[in-house]
């Protein structure tokens, strides 16, 4: 089945936000096992959303919308679809109670604004919105399905979970396409490449499609593969696995498609064993990333971030004589930022990271993007160099994987 | 003038890339006072992209692709570019001089997939990538331009920024629109929408729109005037400016459009005051916020990830009995980690957060969601209550935000 995805909202195609709603939705769809052929943006506009209504329900079996059903006054988009599907506006009583009960549970007062929230198509599914005052809307027609949801995000994905999901899966049954990611870091698309260019061939016998999906520090690599059958594809993809794993052992780090972060948290818990970090450069990104994983306080005792070279002193116990012997920027610092904190806050694992994150700090023999990445585990530390580039985002992020790998690698010995 | 932004990828239809690219394009255009009418996502199809590009180039008067350029073997654009241009393919020296330039860079070695981007089309501009392999290529036809870009993220940015801008700006010299970004926090949508009813009724009457921008913790609100009058639009800005902060002063932090870390990063400096941060819930992502902001270090003294209680005690001088008797997500541990964490890194200025992140910790007087947030000062110390959602992602940024909002009340008094 052939999928579209439109997202309505000027303040996409002026570059406000980030249209990571079609992602997640596309993501979705994908694993429905659906094609989705285009993501289109249009602005909050009569004309462009029923230009693009009129296209792409035709071209399509599917198209989900999202935003535009906000209760502020540029949004349109349920005119647009009422006229569209030919629908009558109706005052639903149950889509205004989820608004009262919203509201009650803020403390708010629903307003003259959210009442006109409670007005829908008389010829729509409703689709109850838990999270929010506008509820999602499934139009049928000729064996297709248009659904439009909120623009919010968590409203929209919860939307997709709850209803639209289940929808799709019951109404339009489909094998999902057998899909496998390997992820890679420290290492370059291209060098990659080139390393796998026999193994591209053989993947090409086996009409399994590649693709080379590259982030600062990471590089995904997905096989698509045209075998439907369950027990075929599970030994092809076991054998690409081996492969892999002989030809890049030391960049590949997950045959599951996950973060650096989800292995690292995986392997800690498994060893039962905790972590700390001491950032300078990465201030405090590492830590944000191994956060965000949920349940991460079984293993994670905290970190320091020292942006100071006092509280490297004060804090990590780092000897001021080797600041100022080798510089704030070296192994023997990161060294010891590693072993203080590890001492402090009485971890297994720290990481120690100290570098030139940028754009000023650089020197000749120092310059922006140098990194010293130290890991202290039960059986002494070790330190690395790292050059990375010119840009103050992309070096945070590559040295926080770099440490993340580096952390990896120490507790897997 | 029309635009249409044109983004080739695979990876971005299945949703596995959220699509930053097209946004980082789209807000160049808009400030050069181009319209963006379309945003569109395709496959690295041959098919696919021929159509597309047939359709923008004869709808619009710019069209700007990404994606496909790169070195694998999933990329095929520059085929189908050199077919709809009726191209012949030549060998460039000067692309493969830079290509070889990059690799020594790297001490990487130029190989026959990399020597292979160095065929271009004869009648396109070569637009000089620095940072990359392949270059970018500007297409003319009937007063028309066509460019594509790779897709690499940080490469597209600097071609953007180095050659495409400069293009559009000489060639193509246009006013740009008049546009005022508003940011408020600690407020709903509909909320602000309701106490803005009056304003909203004022702009209609001077033809200027408003849109609200929505993200987690975060109103942007958008004003773009139809007035072209330079001096006239200036006199409007400064009318709507003080009717906004009449309307909602508390929740009003930036009429520059800034982020809450740039205002409160500018007011720390412009007092030459310091700050540290502990934190609990948000697990470093305020230190993260912070030392994105290029110069953190000047006024950035550092952070404690506090993520487990005995670091709270040992590190930021908790007292036991209190996390005992009310619990490490109360005042009483916020304001303490404040003030330890002032103390211990000789601040000025202290944040301390504690909370439950979900999705696990919530118990029924405590449910997942609540944090307290306390600000220590040369003044004092001040705690705050609040209870956001569910979702751990959310609760981290909100929380964070909560934190900063309430510094920068803290910093302005």
């Amino acid at each position: 089945m052939r999928a579209a995805v439109l997202t309505i909202g000027t303040e996409v195609l002026i570059g406000d936000i980030v249209n990571t709603n079609a992602t997640y939705i596309a993501s979705k769809l994908t694993e429905l096992g659906y094609y989705t052929e285009e993501i289109l943006t249009i602005a909050d506009d009569r004309q462009a959303i029923n230009g693009a209504l009129v296209r792409l329900f035709n071209d399509y079996d599917v198209v989900i919308c999202s935003g535009g059903l906000g209760p502020t006054s540029d949004d349109i988009t349920v005119s647009v679809l009422a006229s569209f599907f030919h629908s009558k506006m109706i005052f639903s009583e149950k889509v205004y109670e989820q608004i009262e009960k919203l509201f009650q549970q803020r403390n708010w007062k629903v307003t003259e604004t959210n009442r006109r929230q409670a007005m829908v198509p008389d010829n729509a599914m409703i689709l109850r919105n838990e999270l929010g005052t506008a509820p999602g809307l499934l139009f049928r027609r000729g064996g297709k399905v248009l659904v439009a949801l909120p623009g919010v995000p968590f409203e929209m994905k919860r939307l997709m979970d709850d209803h639209v999901v289940p929808y799709l899966e019951s109404g339009f049954g489909l094998n999902p396409l057998c899909r496998k990611y390997y992820m890679f870091t420290g290492i370059g698309e291209s060098d990659l490449s080139d390393r796998l260019s026999d193994f591209e061939t053989e993947l090409k016998h086996d009409k399994t499609e590649i693709a080379y999906l590259p982030s600062p520090g990471i590089i995904k690599l997905r096989l698509t593969l045209s075998q439907r059958n369950r027990e075929e594809a599970g030994k092809m993809i076991q054998r690409y696995t081996e492969s892999l794993y002989a030809l890049a052992p030391e960049y590949l780090y997950s045959a599951e498609g996950e973060t650096l972060q989800q292995v690292v948290s995986r392997m800690l818990k498994k060893s039962q064993k905790t972590l700390a970090v001491a950032e300078s450069c990465t201030g405090g990104y590492i830590a944000h990333l191994l956060t965000s994983i949920p349940g991460a306080s079984e293993w994670f005792r905290g970190g320091v971030t020292a942006y100071s070279n006092e509280v490297k002193i004060s804090i990590l116990k780092v000897k001021k004589e080797d600041i100022d012997t080798h510089g704030a920027v070296s192994s023997e610092v990161a060294v010891q930022m590693a072993e203080g904190v590890k001492k402090q806050l009485r971890s297994d694992f720290a990481i120690g990271i100290t570098g030139i994150a940028g754009p000023d700090g650089g020197r000749p023999e120092k310059p922006v993007g140098t990194v010293w990445v130290a890991v202290a585990g039960p059986d002494g530390v070790t330190s690395q160099h790292f050059l990375f580039g010119n840009s103050r985002e992309r070096n945070i992020t590559r040295a926080s994987f770099a440490a993340l790998n580096h952390l990896r690698k120490s507790i897997g010995e």
